[in-house]
């Protein structure tokens, strides 16, 4: 039998409402190893009266509600743990306006930020953040995520100036504007970016571009350990460099690049970096690093070409990918930390040390130049998964240990939930209080983040 | 007869708890036009656990608590409304921890920016929030506030990693930490930042600091006519330039600025900048701003020493008070605004016409690179305090209009709370949800931003 908020929400939005088996199946996952759980139904929304429709009645039957984008949050995000509507916003893609002398944008949750950026490509100007996935504005404010260019550009906290939020009541609210800053009351902005979609459904956002750079290099240096390529990172970050990525892979992570991609960089740890801004400040600061990178033993290849360029970002985010290949069938646990960069040597050694007495394969990328890394620690059958959570619980404490946290930019959804508590202690219970006054029923993305 | 909170408090904390006229009435009262209103009573915090426990007792009386720093606040953020206790945090000064490698610091909420920064200064290392007043880490969190480096460092809300907060029943929480970036739940940290002291009390602080440059250079560029200004800053932040700071000053506000400081510069619309950066690339940039002033009609001013450097920042800090010395024994609406920076040179010249056809004395100054300016607005007696007032809404009604915010960095306190409505509509809602799940008894500085 059919509940009753399906009825409703079929009675409005008549043949939109989807309940195939297919479909439900593609929501009830994202990219990750987190067990599938298809929604009841899914809705494709058109604008943002339909969500606010859509919720109004969700709200009135208490059923659970979960936005969904292109699915490709790795956290578990998008499962419907409790069943209820997934809401597609994937219709909703609209460039609705863009300032050039001021640099920003408003865009529809639905629109990717491939998309954006094609549709700005004559102006100069792209959104900065550079993200492996194919995400949504949507779902890339709402996992408060960042990529490769955080080092100078932030992270969708600092992108983000202003939301289009439906409540869990169907009330329509905006946030924040189009100013660069503002004093004007709560930051309900910075609340609703990373939230996950369990205070509201974002259906608008505006966002600070970024000038598309005069110039721009990028480099790649060999290491021949790993704690030489950290060290380098943590004295290029105090020299002012125009850093605009500064990405490390280890000696597995490269291998597996090249395994998947052909090529034949030096297997070994490897920093990618990337330097914008004049040719002569371009010029002069990849010398800089270069000479700081020799120091520390790195033998060097620059990019001379453009081509070169853009093959080498390529590969950069073929990461996780190339990782999953290296045990075709095995399931991979993907999973992020952040901590304060000096810590970067001792916590990277000390789980790759645990990694290798455990004998589990997990090659390590990440953002280095924010102390964020990734690690993709394959497995097959429940007693190697039992092995890849324990070290995962490890790394999460060593990072918390360090000052860190959970999660840099993949969000908590359901694969960090058990670490909020040590992360957060009091202040868990003040998310618990936001929550439960935003959102009384519920009916939100709920059982992710934290439970109530 | 004494409020049972104020024995409760006494038979705590003694002589520290302060009852004294002078002293309530120096806590009761900002650097502003608004009418002093003296707490009942004065406690010199010297722990986090001193705040939560005066909290503690204040939430079992509910009996208002204001926090209190240096006073410098401008919208009566610090006027105790309705009675209470002002808990001044001026004893808790000290510098917790700082680590260069990571670039941070943590301080205590008492502690100033001059007082951190002069802490730091064997570091290479500053803090870049350089507002004009001699105030607090505590209240320049409170406020979200800024300054003439947001163009390059961002405001309070970029800089602040983490903190430690005494809720309304006394209870410590940790928000944040050290990480450069996280995903990790609900960005806390942001919703106290810019709450004014409503929602907790801030006693820790953790900042991202930056270096200071290798090279910094400035210049004073004067204009016939302020559009031609605010047209040079709109291409001039196109250009991608090294600008530290980009400060637009009008004619009246730099006779005010000439006649205080005994200088002799054009009386006219003038733009002071700042390049920080390599030397090459700030004597590059400084050309190029040159030459897109000068296409302008600009006459250009170059500092060629640091003498010069230093006595020009030191000028444009005498802007406040300078425009007060022009009426003496007038009072002075000080007000700020911010405007998506295209919008600036019609805001400006339209609120310009309607203060000339007023005869308002109103010299206006402000950090024009993120599109915010201050006007400071003289008036003596009551019949000038109602023209200045309509200006005032008709400012903020000409901001709205243009996807701007009713302040910029100075907050709401009592002086914009009539704003909030027209600018946040129902967002004004779930702020007062917030509000109401975090402080139900309503002690935390009650009456400002909003009413309940």
């Amino acid at each position: 039998m059919s509940h009753p908020a399906l009825d409703a929400l079929t009675a409005r939005f008549g043949a939109r409402i989807e309940t195939g088996q297919a479909i439900r199946d593609q929501h009830g996952a994202g990219d990750s190893w987190h067990a599938a759980a298809p929604p009841e139904a899914v809705l494709f929304a058109e604008t943002t009266g339909d969500v606010s429709e859509a919720l109004a009645i969700c709200h009135a039957h208490r059923f659970p509600v979960i936005a969904f984008g292109h699915g490709s949050s790795i956290e578990g995000q998008t499962q419907a743990v409790q069943g209820g509507l997934s809401l597609d916003l994937t219709r909703m893609t609209r460039v609705l306006r863009v300032s050039a002398p001021d640099m920003d944008a408003t865009v529809e949750a639905g629109c990717t930020r491939q998309e954006l950026n094609e549709y700005l490509r004559d102006t100069g100007l792209f959104l900065p953040i550079d993200v492996g996935a194919h995400a949504t504005m949507g779902g890339l404010a709402s996992t408060r995520a960042s990529g490769t260019m955080t080092v100078r550009h932030g992270t969708m906290r600092d992108r983000v100036l202003g939301l289009t939020v439906v409540m869990a009541d169907g009330e329509v609210i905006h946030t924040g504007g189009r100013a660069r800053k503002s004093s004007s009351g709560y930051d309900l902005t910075g609340l609703f970016v990373g939230a996950e979609g369990t205070l509201g459904i974002i259906t608008e956002v505006t966002l600070r571009l970024a000038g598309i750079p005069e110039a721009a290099k990028a480099g790649l240096y060999s290491f021949a350990e790993i704690a030489e390529a950290t060290e380098t990172v943590v004295e290029a970050l105090q020299c002012g460099l125009c850093l605009n990525r500064i990405e490390l892979l280890d000696a597995l992570q490269m291998q597996a690049i090249n395994a998947y991609n052909g090529t034949d960089h030096p297997e070994t740890a490897t920093l990618m970096i990337d330097m914008a801004g004049s040719p002569e400040q371009v010029a002069a600061d990849l010398e800089t690093f270069g000479a700081l990178a020799e120091g520390h033993g790195a033998a060097l290849a620059p990019c001379e070409s453009p081509e070169a360029y853009n093959a080498l970002w390529t590969l950069r985010h073929s990461a996780l990918y190339s990782a999953r290949a290296l045990r075709p069938g095995a399931k991979s646990l993907s999973t992020d930390v952040c901590v304060p960069v000096s810590a970067l040597p001792a916590v990277i050694a000390q789980i790759q040390a645990e990694i290798a007495a455990a004998g589990v394969v997990a090659p390590l990328h990440g953002h280095v130049g924010d102390g964020n890394f990734h690690l993709v620690m394959l497995f097959d059958g429940p007693e190697e998964q039992e092995v890849v959570r324990g070290l995962h619980s490890r790394l999460i404490a060593m990072a918390l240990e360090a000052g860190g946290t959970a999660t840099g930019e993949h969000g908590v959804g359901l694969g960090k939930k058990l670490y909020m508590q040590a992360e957060h202690g009091q202040a868990l219970g003040i998310m618990r209080k936001i929550k439960a006054a935003l959102d009384p029923g519920g009916i939100l993305n709920p059982g992710k983040i934290f439970d109530l």
